[in-house]
Order: C-alpha cells, then sequence, then structure tokens
C-alpha cells in the first residue's frame, strides 16, 4: 500500500507541478514558483475570486461570452478585463484545462497562523497529499462542511493555484489555508489549543463512527497509500478509520475527507 | 452550474478518451476503440484482475521490481509476464500514468443485464457522469459499500480501462458493470422489479438523510454542474438532495456519491 503516491500524478495537466520537478515550457502555468502569484480559471472559482474582497486581482482575461455572462449576472470583474479567444486562454493554461472563458492572475490569499484558529467547529489536517485535484475536492467539501481552516504543510503539498484552484470551485476563498513547517508541531499546538486531534487512516485503532467527538476537532488526513506519518499519528490524540462493509476498505482520499467530515459534522451536531 | 462538463475533463492523461474525439498518438493507449480488449495498470488494478478468474489476462507487463514484488506476495501471473523497463511502459501509457511497473492487456468483463440484479441492496446508476477518475473513484467507493452493480448507459460513459480501471482501484472486479442503451427505460425496469429508486441532484426536493428508504435501492448520479437530465429525475420514485452547513452547496461528484452511499447503508443497516 505504499504505491498510490509514487509518482505525483495528472502531472502534465495539473496547472503547476510546483515543487515536484523541474518546469515544463514556459508558458504562464510555470511562472512564480514562490507561489504569491496564482492562476485561477473557470466559472466558480473565478467569481468567487471575483467576489472575496480579500482577493487582489492582478489581471483578468476573459473571453466574448463569459464577459457577457458576468454581465448578464451582474457579477463586478473589479479590474478591466482582458477581452480574448477561447484559444487564447487554451494556450496558456494547456489544452486540458476546462476554464470556460475565464482567467485571472491574482495575488495568494494570506495564510492565518494556528493560533488564530477559532476555537470551535472543525479543521482539516492534511499530511502530505500531494494530488492536486484531490486535495481541491477536499477543500470544496471542507468549505460545504462550513470547516474554520485547512492546516497543511508548506512542503509536500500542492500550491492553491490552477488545478487545484478549479477543483476547489471558489473553496479557496472560503476556507482559510494554515500552511505550516512542521506538522506534527502544528498539531501539539492544535492539542494544547484544545482541539481533539482525530487522525484518519485504515490502520486506526478505533472506528471513527462510533469515536466520541467534541468540539474544536481536528481532523487529520494523510495521502492515500502512505497514510499518516509516524509523528503525525503520535500526536493524534485518537487513531481511526473508517468501517465499509465491502471488499474494498478504502477510499481515495478526498472521497474519504468528505464521508469522514460529514460523520463528525453530523456527531457535533453541526448538519443543517 | 451547466459549465463542470463542458470539456471531458484530463483528456490528455486519461488513458483513453474513447468516444469524445480522435485519438491522439498511435500508442497503446488509443487502440480498441470498441471496449473488447481493456488496459490494466497499478498494483491495485492488475493484482485484482490476476485474483479475478473471470478476467481473461491476454497480455502481462512488469518490471523486475514488481514482478519481485508479486512473487514476495505469492501472486500467481497466471500468464508469462514479459519483463520490461519501466520506460516502456512509460511509453505505453503516457508519462502521467502511475503504473507502478504492472500493465496488463484483458478482455473486458462480460456486462450482466438488469434483469439479474439482485432484489436487495444498493444498485448505483450513474446518468452521463463522464470524467474517468470521478468513474473510477465512485467504482472505488461502490466496492467499498458493497454495492450490488453500476448501471449507466453505453454511450456518454468512459469506458471500464485505463484511467478508469486505475482509479478504480480494483473495484472493476468487484462490481458488475450494467451496460444499458436508455437510462430512463432502465429505471423503468428497475421500478418494476421493486427498487425504489432515489435521484440525487441539487435541486432535489427531499433531504436524502432524512428520506425513508428500502431495499432494493437503486441510487441514481448525474454529472456535476449538468446534474440528472428531465426524463431520469422524473422516472426516479423521489428526488432527493444532500443538505450541508457551508457555503458551497455541491460536492465533487465522486464525494457525493460516497457521502450518499454511506447514508443510505447506514439507514439500511448495511454498515458493519
Amino acid at each position: 500500500m505504499t504505491d498510490h503516491d509514487r509518482k505525483p500524478r495528472f502531472q502534465r495537466s495539473s496547472g503547476k507541478s510546483s515543487r515536484s520537478g523541474p518546469p515544463r515550457g514556459g508558458n504562464w502555468r510555470e511562472r512564480n514558483p514562490h507561489g504569491d502569484v496564482v492562476i485561477l480559471y473557470g466559472w466558480h472559482t473565478v467569481t468567487a475570486a471575483l467576489a472575496n474582497p480579500r482577493r487582489r486581482i492582478r489581471k483578468l482575461l476573459l473571453t466574448e461570452n463569459a464577459a457577457r455572462r458576468l454581465a448578464e449576472e451582474k457579477i463586478e470583474t473589479r479590474i478591466s478585463p482582458e477581452i480574448v479567444r477561447p484559444q487564447q486562454i487554451d494556450h496558456l493554461l494547456g489544452p486540458d484545462a476546462v476554464h470556460q472563458g475565464l482567467l485571472a492572475e491574482a495575488d495568494a490569499l494570506p495564510t492565518p497562523s494556528i493560533e488564530t484558529l477559532p476555537q470551535d467547529g472543525i479543521v482539516l489536517v492534511l499530511d502530505q497529499i500531494t494530488d492536486p485535484h484531490n486535495v481541491g475536492a477536499i477543500m470544496r467539501s471542507a468549505a460545504a462542511f462550513a470547516v474554520k481552516a485547512i492546516v497543511t504543510t508548506a512542503r509536500h503539498s500542492p500550491e492553491a493555484t490552477g488545478v487545484l484552484a478549479k477543483s476547489a470551485s471558489g473553496a479557496l476563498e472560503l476556507v482559510p489555508l494554515v500552511l505550516v513547517q512542521n506538522l506534527a508541531r502544528a498539531l501539539t499546538a492544535l492539542n494544547e489549543r484544545g482541539f481533539l486531534t482525530v487522525g484518519l487512516d485504515s490502520a486506526g485503532s478505533e472506528n471513527l463512527a462510533a469515536v466520541p467527538l467534541r468540539q474544536p476537532l481536528a481532523l487529520v488526513l494523510g495521502a492515500e497509500g502512505k497514510g499518516l506519518r509516524q509523528l503525525t499519528r503520535e500526536t493524534c490524540n485518537v487513531m481511526t478509520r473508517l468501517d465499509m462493509p465491502g471488499d474494498i476498505k478504502s477510499l481515495n482520499v478526498s472521497n474519504a475527507a468528505a464521508l469522514s467530515l460529514y460523520i463528525c459534522a453530523s456527531q457535533l451536531g453541526l448538519m443543517p
């Protein structure tokens, strides 16, 4: 089971492969190795950014159709868009990106510190989940379940741009991303601040659905295959697993995230 | 919200783009437009196929490392493998495929008919979900929740090969795939056979978690954005939605599938 994440998946179509290899080609995707400028594309992703006053938009490319749709839906563009042909955005993003005629170059959002996290609800902690599609889908689910923040390491995590932003479908604007240097230290800080830290791993000793939970809760997820690192495991208050009735015992990591968020939110009385 | 699926995503890395465009290049991915031979790669996918007596393996390429690992785990290869360098498999699959040194060419599995479905448990019905990563992850969750079968249309669905098979992580061997010409007719047949047909859509009138369910149950999911087609909707006994507490009201479709399977399996007493 140490195999799922051997090669960063979807590298070619992933917008940018950031820290995992040399950039390919010289197009827009590959710029900005330091993460201060991000690329946002797609309807939900760009309109959510336009609606977020904390997001500074530097440049906005729109197709005529997209500009018309924004006007129809009375969405302010905040800056003057550059009207382009769809192929120009294709050229910048690569042929696989579903951009829907919208591309923004924007500042990365500020990342708060552990100390500023509210002491209620749920935070999600990601331990070296590298696939940007999965992290994006997890951020989207986090926004759907009103998660207070996502804590992850600055290294071994995909940047909040490109494919991750697209998969997050606007959630980047809604869920604060806390970037830390050392995850075990961050978990210790959460423990000290009164969080119940619950790890999820196929080798967990308890069934998540049967563990008594309380707020504030930190739910800690690792990469498929690798699971949580030893030190992450040891720093969690309790290690849990998802019990399922079928012959396959592990889910895609974003599916496991959605399910465990549901289980936690239900037990904590956070569901509508 | 009609935008998520405008362009078949991940086309380049998706193993094969089957009906959605002309094949690119001439490598192994693009062969077999008729679906009778499938390409399986990756540890879980290939070992599950080797363990399935109903799966005829035509050809097996292994790296030395993969062959050693199979021998260590006492897994029979059934046919004589061809030992190759990893780059040879890279060349066949493209650079993005996480093949882990295993690639099999195999016959497609037989697809049963609606009439043969058992009249208990849950079946999953997919209405034009085109992304092979999502369908693969859904199949994996289906296997985890002991779903009896997946019903989908022969057209407008990705083939059970390549990226879909890899994302399914062995689930192709465990969950029968029922391919139908007309989904509304298939749902009518399920209704007539006593299934409760439950559609899931952001516009559903009922909260799935609050609807009384019974076996046999058919859970019907549509593509993100498009949702269920009108006729699919009208043929379902009840249309439901997932109520969530956050600002984003829809999940990635495979996440929605995992969550709704959990809700249904829990209510039906199918969880361990």
